[in-house]
């Protein structure tokens, strides 16, 4: 009891970071408080101005990180906690995994963008969309083009564009539609002129889905949907809300929440990503667990095609009408049509929410309590488990201690190494959100107590979980700042059964050293990966991967390769292509592996259907270059054959 | 307190009816005992030798309602817990819900059943598939041929052959496929040939699915799966098992629960329905709560169309590849191939199980607590609220009372209606399946207790409870004995949001006397309901309906006539086509209705990519013969205009 209640003391600031929140607002209600209005959104919208989004970077303007000493990096701005405090043991982390030197001598200046090549003008089209859109809703200069022709990929995209090294292809103009009459007839002009439309979202794609195919030669045009953003009809009855597909997450939640209400949808782009994007690539949200992931939270999505627009109705919880077009609009990934508006489930904001966190002695132990709370049968909103490398980045973007702070984390750090013998190299975390009823939050958190401490963990405390979360929200930041110092990285993700996250993320951890070798690689590369989220089947497991480019001829190639290759080694291990980012063109090579050839073929036969003008011409995911099947064959089947089934009487069966 | 322990003492043995269990095994651990090994499975399976299955009506040769003495109907066999009982409320409940005179004198002898016209014979398709089948594995006489030609629907199928009226074009030949292989030669065998094949799994289907086109002239294969039964892989660290799609639900759960293990899909075809059925139907069981709906527990089904296996690799929990093919099995009715077999999420079996009831004054009370309960998020495993007339049906098929069990029965009654004023043409009675730890079904047992008497009803009991489970499995040989005195019946589903319950049940019930009245007849139609399963955004309502036939001209006619009118009252106020009987072809005059005309277009395209022979012939949902889609214009869209929206400022929205 005296160790329990020593630990409830002393542990909950050390796990997963130390940081004070410096200007946090007072009785924000988001530690556990019982809910006030408004006051439970998403975590990261202490800011409720939409802000300036940076042009090529990731997020906001206000938000960098920089250095502000040789050896210490600093937030910008005061958008998020982490903001105005330096971070004395970030720069000492990334040089002693990356086996590297940083200092603020090494950062690239970008280099200016060159100017655009002409664009593509239909004239016929033009004149056309002259009556529907006014001259606001039409945009055509360089700067608007060139940021409608990418995403977030962080090399393939970013790191590029940073160097001045601009698309083959980019898009020719950007229109902004306002109403559901608006795409409907642009969709009929740009079939009838032969023009390609391209869905534009939050713009936070990282699989290359919006990149321009590089022979295009028709006139493309960047479909923004930002200005769609309305909820048309809240039905508190049936608990659905309909919903304008361009809207962004953050201004969902913002308008559910202060009806009381919520999506439960919290991607990690949630500020930027919009409700379209989410369905257009299969998203997957932090409380899934709870609310599910987005094909369980869209009821119904509205898709435009040049052929119609494909829905089913009317309006009802669940139904059987035969083969169902419902999931078409789901990892259509803009390759056909343009999703308008959506019906999405709701729920009452939850009563009451906490966080929690465990550490465990090392990454095993962290997945049996996983796999316990699963079979458990509860379910708290989100449940992760980050490996050592990424629990350590948790401590390493902590602003400096205050003097009682550091006597303290001396103490956990002593009781935790010292008298329970973990190991600082080895341990592991794992974070929760609970929400729900006063009742039900005290049963989980006691379930999920006694649980970790039988898979030999510690509970943690809940300012430790709740700042493992927070610290999600900084990782694209910080791959940006490091994009300028010559070090290239991204976040790689993949579904698992439970019996392949042993040789997944082993498998990838070897191959990474072993290819960082190949290729010359400065240092050694750095991979820390953490359990995003836990299924009756197995997993999401959520891989971040870098490695300093300089030195190398083509820094950028060299990580095409590696990543590549990555993506070979999860798929030979038995992951999936991907868990929620999707495929767009980078996962393309790949996609053989995802569907059997008879999937493909008939999903390019409904893509025929649907556009037979190829309006649509983004090319992503089944729908890119026609690939010989032949040089693919499908993989063995997932069942065991006869054979072995024969010479495994264990298996059963009546014969 | 003391009317608690009364209700406690008193009401259980009421609520859905009062009867002996004759003979029922000792200790077979249903009623909220602990687990037996072997102990639970799903309740029907008394007896577990598979039976004789009659050749046209519902269920096994050996239980049958019929009459002992002009008044009294008995259930034959020792098959169900009602067997061998007397049931002396049963035949004057009919007279009194029909208003129409029933006896031993009026049941009409079945018609002999004519010869089947002769097979059409594709002689080098025979030559080719004798080569892949044993002769055992083939059957060309007219009763199998008659067999494979139907489901079970009431009066389309059923009432007609018991008069000898055999549909206009029946199957050729049924082949019974004993591996994947098999089935892959017989596909590609009939696509050379031109030969139609339509897959069958339990024979149970109510849509008319398993309908020949009338005008078909190639040679029609019936492909039974029944011998396609095996478990093929058992992984228990990710909680799958790989089966084969023919095997029966009773079949499956019997060697999952010898695992310890269940799959939690539970339709109350459950004895005789399959695998690719429940998928080919998008099914639902009666768990859905805990174990979710069929396509929440199938990860992935294997299909086999002429051009090629449509499925998704590897096995992995959820993932997010581009559109997927995933769903195309689901709602396929037999028009797109064949489902070979499927990756089903397994659990384990429940450590306890209870039962409850609950009852409420009138209707609204018990939706009332539905809603409770689906808003407290607590799911017990099943859920459901019979109307007034379903109740009494329940009381109806009970056996004679004993003089003890009339006491009570008296006293019951007294307390009901006399004490808490309820009204006995007005109450109605809830009951639930509770699965899951003993902490589980405590916690669920008590809030369900609150909120029944929040919503204004009373704890019932859990023997009460079961016997309500009980009733749902003789509803198909009460309809086949009603069927034999006249009278047409069928169920009837759709789901329906929170919102459209009361409209869409009052309506029906409206419109179904008119149509009584109108069609001229005797006595009056039947109707009882019950709400079945709940969602978040809705219900699935349940509706049996019948008719006293005696004096119409075409009975059947009538009846189909009173059906399609009744199902275009359900879409009109908000219903769904169906929530889980399906499409197949009764239903197929309002696929307009259920999907849009660009989603038919896209769904019609894949089957031809797929199945460009047309091969799966069968021509149910979508699939059936083009209809001018200028003649079904879609209805309004789901949400509301602009216009509506500019009117209602309540609706939110930023512009």
């Amino acid at each position: 009891m005296a160790i329990l209640l020593l630990l409830l003391v002393l542990v909950p600031v050390l796990v997963a970071g130390v940081y004070v929140v410096r200007g946090r607002a007072v009785g924000n209600g988001r530690d556990g408080a019982h809910h006030r209005p408004g006051g439970i959104g998403h975590d990261q919208s202490y800011d409720p101005s939409p802000g300036v989004r940076y042009a090529h970077l990731w997020g906001y303007e206000d938000t960098r990180f920089e250095f502000c000493s040789p050896r210490i990096v600093q937030v910008t701005g005061s958008r998020y906690p982490l903001a105005g405090h330096e971070l004395p043991r970030f720069i000492p982390y990334v040089e002693q995994l990356l086996d590297v030197a940083v200092g603020p001598d090494l950062v690239e200046k970008a280099a200016a963008i060159p100017a655009l090549p002409a664009p593509v003008r239909n004239e016929p089209f033009l004149t056309e969309i002259e009556a529907v859109f006014s001259a606001s809703q039409v945009e055509a200069g360089d700067e608007p083009r060139l940021i409608h022709s990418h995403g977030q990929l962080s090399v393939d995209e970013i790191y590029r564009i940073l160097r001045g090294r601009i698309p083959k292809r980019v898009v020719d103009l950007v229109v902004y539609p306002e109403s559901e009459q608006q795409v409907l007839e642009l969709v009929r002009a740009a079939e009838r002129h032969d023009v390609v439309l391209i869905p534009y979202g939050g713009g936070t794609n990282v699989s290359g889905a919006l990149k321009c195919p590089d022979d295009e030669r028709r006139m493309i045009v960047s479909v923004d949907m930002q200005r769609m953003s309305r909820i048309l009809e809240l039905n508190r009855e049936n608990n659905w809300v309909i919903v304008e597909a361009g809207i962004t997450g953050k201004e969902l939640e913002r308008l559910l929440n202060e009806q009381g209400l919520t999506g439960g949808h919290i991607p990690d782009s949630i500020e930027l990503s919009t409700l379209g994007g989410w369905i257009a690539t299969y998203a997957s949200g932090m409380k899934k667990n709870r609310y599910g992931n987005i094909e369980d939270i869209v009821l119904e999505a509205v898709l435009i095609t040049p052929r119609g627009e494909v829905r089913s109705m009317p309006l009802n919880p669940r139904c059987s009408i035969g083969v169902q077009a419902r999931g078409l609009p789901f990892g259509s990934e803009g390759s056909l049509g343009i999703i308008t508006r959506a019906v999405l489930a709701v729920r009452p904001l939850p009563r009451v929410r906490r966080y929690g966190s465990f550490v465990f002695p090392q990454f095993d132990a962290g997945v049996r309590f996983l796999r316990a709370v699963q079979e458990s049968g509860m379910r708290p909103a989100s449940l992760r488990l980050t490996n050592n490398t990424e629990f350590r980045l948790g401590h390493a973007v902590t602003p400096r201690s205050t003097w009682w702070q550091s006597v303290i984390g001396r103490l956990k750090r002593y009781y935790l190494l010292r008298i329970k013998g973990f190991d600082i190299e080895r341990m592991v975390a794992a974070t929760a959100v609970i929400e729900g009823t006063a009742a039900e939050v005290r049963q989980q958190r006691r379930v999920l107590a006694r649980l970790s401490r039988e898979a030999g963990g510690l509970s943690g405390g809940s300012e430790g979980g709740r700042r493992g979360y927070q610290v999600t929200f900084a990782i694209a930041y910080i791959r940006d700042f490091l994009n300028t110092l010559g070090i290239l990285g991204e976040t790689f993700e993949t579904s698992a059964p439970w019996d392949r996250i042993g040789p997944i993320t082993s498998a990838v951890e070897r191959e990474l050293a072993e290819l960082g070798r190949a290729h010359g690689v400065s240092g050694r590369p750095y991979l820390s990966y953490r359990i995003s989220q836990i299924y009756p089947a197995g997993v999401c497991i959520y891989f971040t991967m870098g490695f300093c480019g300089r030195g190398l001829e083509q820094p950028d190639r060299t990580y095409q390769r590696i990543e590549h290759r990555l993506r070979e080694v999860v798929l030979e291990q038995g992951g999936s292509l991907s868990h929620h980012h999707g495929v767009g063109k980078i996962r393309q090579p790949f996609i053989h592996r995802a569907h059997s050839p008879g999937a493909i073929r008939a999903l390019r036969a409904m893509k025929a259907a649907m556009d037979p003008a190829n309006v649509f011409a983004a090319a992503n995911n089944v729908f890119g270059p026609e690939q010989d099947s032949a040089t693919h064959p499908p993989p063995p089947p997932p069942v065991h054959t006869e054979a072995e089934q024969a010479a495994n009487p264990a298996l059963g069966g009546r014969s």
